[in-house]
């Protein structure tokens, strides 16, 4: 009889479907914050995340099925033990993270966040030109799931669409125009629009440079919805107070959360947001990873092979 | 030899497209702010908005070709004389203000404005559910050029877009359910977003009333980008404050300017821009004026029939 600890937050109605699909196991439902050491030694199947930490290469997990999409922590040396299986919910987030940056990608175009800053000024004053997204290049960097559904958003409104992508593969059809990693620069000099949605790895770390702000359009917007590391602090400051960008919106920083004494928060055209666009503020997202942790349960306990299982190389879906 | 006052504001290339367009002209090209009424008892034709007020029946104005959508001012008795003939720019402001609304639409769903109200005060927290566009049932008010545009763009995103409008007709493809005016009431109870562009006339006048926001979905998100007076600053201060409809984005207001001590500025569930969203800020809108402008001048000065011919009863395009 399998022991399963699931620490994700459920409602009543999740709770019975994760109920249903592992019946015969003995589940113990426990929020996170009340999880001890001893749990995570009692259990063989962990549903849900944990602090990275707590984990220490415990021997009798046998698998880790994460309720986020990034699994960055879960695949440094130490955490889980080699023969853990460690999947993750990727699929159950695009459509919030999507929608969210391109609510944030029209708002900056539209200079809403202006607007709203005027409003608390009771101020009634225009606030200068706007762009449009039928007329945007976009360039999406990193087209997992997410960024294919932000693309396929854009292109419905009328946008060009690049894509960048890490493997050679055949162009899917909402991006008009697709480009490897070694292409990044030429994407990055066309853009009106530039959305990454990368994870956390050692080639994506501090990928967006001085230099590659550089080469981007001083009328870009640069959006990320990916892992604060991608760009560095001082970097993304720089590129906004000068101007060398027209704007951005991030819901990640390098820094989590982001200090109060950042400089960051003070610019007029950068847009923050607390890491939220992931969340299980919508709804629909939060049913979708109980669907895939409640169908990966019924496949482990039939001996199925598991979705979304983390390659341990890239930090990706295998 | 007609005698032509030009007012609209103009980048070079659009004063040579009107030049070209009125060869043989005399032409005046005057900024709106130095126009007195010798100029408009001088001119036979009028392109470009002057205050209503200046007119005063003017005799001489053949035609007067409005740089706008809104002709509510022009029609009123004592404006114009008899036989002056009015155009307005109908169908140059549809991509403006429909992005203008989507933006805002979005950013109220996924809490923009209130992330934007934290980051003012280096505020790193999360400000609670979100809703999303593909699942949202929208009503669309007013189903004109502006209307469809934002219809067609909240369907290829996957809503379910009800249209209501004054004249029976086909239904268009981007509308998945047509009313008439007499089936506002229950569209009203059904849409999540409730977005309105209606044009000030008798009919439209406080059409939202107390008893509207009623029957709306205590999670309701209201757009007006039509006229202000289509909803009392108290009435919808009332429905926001009380939390009876969820959020609202106005970028027009009863009174314009919106005076700094109204009450409505401070509302963090209202979403105020200056009536901005139609104005020349997206450069797309300013050349499709000048567009109309000119295709409009050729025709009238080879006899043939000025497109978009404002009537006088509804302050509607014919």
């Amino acid at each position: 009889m399998k022991k399963i600890l699931v620490t994700l937050p459920l409602e009543p109605e999740h709770k019975e479907q994760l109920l249903s699909a592992g019946q015969g196991c003995e589940m113990c439902f426990r929020p996170v914050g009340e999880v001890d050491g001893e749990d995570i030694a009692w259990a063989d199947i962990l549903l849900g995340n944990v602090p990275a930490g707590m984990i220490g290469g415990a021997p009798n997990l046998e698998w880790v099925q994460l309720g986020s999409s990034g699994a960055d922590a879960y695949v440094q040396p130490g955490v889980l033990h080699p023969r853990t299986k460690l999947t993750n919910a990727t699929g159950a987030y695009s459509q919030a993270v999507a929608e969210h940056a391109l609510a944030a990608t029209m708002m900056l175009q539209k200079n809403l966040h202006l607007y709203r800053d005027n409003q608390l000024a009771a101020r009634w004053e225009e606030s200068g030109y706007v762009t449009s997204i039928a007329d945007a290049s976009v360039a999406v960097i990193g087209l997992g799931e997410i960024g294919l559904h932000y693309a396929r958003m854009t292109k419905a409104l009328g946008a060009y669409v690049m894509g960048v992508k890490r493997r050679p593969g055949s162009c899917p059809e909402c991006v008009d125009e697709l480009f490897l990693m070694d292409g990044l620069d030429e994407v990055l000099r066309r853009a009106d629009v530039v959305f990454t949605v990368l994870p956390e790895t050692p080639a994506t770390h501090h990928l967006f440079t001085t230099e590659r702000f550089e080469i981007m359009k001083d009328s870009a917007i640069f959006i990320n919805c990916g892992r604060g590391g991608a760009v560095a602090e001082d970097v993304l400051y720089a590129a906004l107070s000068t101007g060398k960008i027209a704007a951005a919106s991030i819901d990640v920083a390098e820094r989590e959360p982001l200090p109060a004494d950042s400089p960051l928060w003070a610019l007029s055209n950068l847009f923050i947001t607390p890491h939220v666009s992931g969340d299980f503020h919508l709804r629909q997202t939060h049913d979708r990873v109980v669907d895939i942790l409640s169908e990966n349960l019924r496949r482990y306990l039939v001996g199925e092979e598991l979705k979304n299982a983390v390659d341990f190389q890239s930090g990706y879906r295998k």
